[in-house]
């Protein structure tokens, strides 16, 4: 068994693909197993086998070369605040569409197998929506919640800022405005050509009273394997033994770019085996971790090595259904 | 000679106007002077007889009771910086027309005696570009850049934010987004109407996904008067021996809410004869005064008490072209 370490995930692991691309030899096995995903719900175990990518950019607007009084020159200057406004408004339709130019072009769609299995699975709109404290759900019309967040790309604003945000009213009219905006990508999408895409658009629909700059922050390739390959079922019945209950098959909306990146570089398949809880507040205040979840985790990993023992993995070489593009 | 000093008109001035209608007979006066103004440019005196007013809200949306991993989440929840960029670019279409029902029902439009008088003023778009640092002028159709800032209303972001703001891709769904919108209003606006008016149409636009709450921050009437009053003559008389040159007839984009406080109030003329320059860089960093123009406006501060004095103000009884909304 070999155990790969690393600390960088959240700054967009800029050391590892490069460490595992010069480290093929060192790292040759026949499975990758990851746990840093989530079960579908306490009690209810699940193999993930999809995760959806990431392209990251930040988005600069200059105007004049300084903060103007809003009195003074209010009327007769751009204010990049609201050209920032408007452009980020051209990316999306009411209906959830993302309007930039051939953002859907390289989009594998889910197999109608997947669409009725995911409307097998016991999820609630209204629990979810309860959960999240949100006033209603909103989402790209002609999907179900689960298969928008698993199976469909986004974009979404992840911080904004410009001019005065304190208390109470300074009448400025900014000199720059910024956005963070984000994009879950799906199977056959690539970080790079979306990036692409994003700044051709957001360059069109810029005036030309206001300087844009696109800088590409942090990126991931979305991954999808075929759930009935031998190491994902033999994860399944690890799961079971440990958990009592049968394990269903789901995707994830998050991105662990590495997957990815050993599929192509290693090419074994990778086992996602996690046991996180939606309410786990990932990225949030009071993270934590369920401990009966940890304890069974525990269990399932080691009824997984035994599993894979008896499969045989090394004989796993049929064609895995990876639609990420090489 | 009476002195009337305040010290809160950054912060809205919120004793002023009390103060001044409990006291009007300790006020009682023929006319009032403020020196608030600047110089159409240095060398060029001018008297003021017209100033912006301002409506100035704070707008929060908000979404889910936390913010949320956008992998999690994205795609089927709202995202409240989203639906905040949707909603203010709601707010004004491409060519600076402001949108909202009824924004332009009161609007004193210029005389055509005015726009004469302006273009011949020696104003040049291409020296006002260059000393902003702009990339290009953006306002209204139809009006020049001094109308635009003189005579027009506005709507202007002075401030947005939402989300992770710092260093680095975070890949979070805000729960909140706000924005801090002013509009600068001419005769006859009145703040009340537009804070109502910008409220419902923000209301109307927003998408039953988020929660949206208007707070009305800060506001001040519009005033115009007439330039042909005997006071104003007097100031531009004062002005022309203390600098040399015949004194130009202008508006400001600014407001100054406390002389449309004195000219309800007291009903006395208000002479708005100020020394600062364009590039005073008011509000922003390296504020200075021209010393030049400070001596100098001392003389014209001495001159306008002779020449008052001449004309005897109190038969200056002519109805005041105030366009403001009583």
């Amino acid at each position: 068994m070999k155990f790969l370490i690393e600390g960088e995930e959240e700054i967009g692991s800029p050391s590892l693909d490069g460490f595992i691309d010069s480290n093929k030899d060192l790292l040759r096995c026949d499975a990758v197993v990851v746990s840093d995903t989530a079960m579908f719900a306490k009690g209810r175990p699940s193999i993930c086998y999809g995760l959806r990518g990431l392209a990251y950019v930040e988005i600069t607007v200059t105007g004049t070369d300084r903060d103007l009084h809003s009195g003074t020159f209010g009327g007769a200057v751009a204010n990049p605040a609201n050209a920032l406004v408007t452009m980020l408004d051209t990316l999306k339709d009411a209906k959830g569409r993302i309007k930039v130019k051939g953002f859907y072009d390289n989009v594998a769609r889910m197999t109608a197998a997947e669409r009725r299995a995911f409307a097998k699975l016991p999820h609630s709109d209204a629990r979810f929506k309860k959960s999240i404290g949100a006033p209603a759900l909103q989402g790209e019309s002609g999907y179900s919640t689960l298969e928008r967040i698993w199976t469909r790309p986004t974009l979404d604003i992840n911080g904004i800022w410009s001019g005065f945000t304190g208390i109470g009213a300074k009448t400025v009219i900014p000199a720059v405005a910024k956005a963070k905006v984000s994009m879950r990508l799906v199977p056959n999408q690539t970080p790079a050509e979306i990036v692409r895409k994003l700044t051709q658009h957001l360059r069109s629909v810029a005036p030309k009273s206001v300087q844009v700059e696109v800088h590409d922050l942090h990126g991931g390739h979305a991954w999808v394997t075929n759930r009935d390959r031998p190491s994902l079922q033999a994860a399944s019945r690890a799961m079971q033994r440990a958990f009592g209950r049968k394990a269903v098959f789901v995707r994830e909306g998050g991105s662990i770019p590495v997957v990815a990146t050993f599929d192509k570089m290693l090419r074994v398949p990778c086992v996602l085996m996690g046991f996180g809880l939606q309410d786990d507040n990932l990225h949030a205040p009071n993270e934590k971790i369920d401990l009966d979840q940890f304890y069974r985790g525990i269990e399932a990993a080691a009824y997984l090595m035994e599993e894979l023992g008896e499969v045989g993995i090394r004989h796993a070489k049929t064609k895995p259904r990876t639609a990420r593009g090489r």
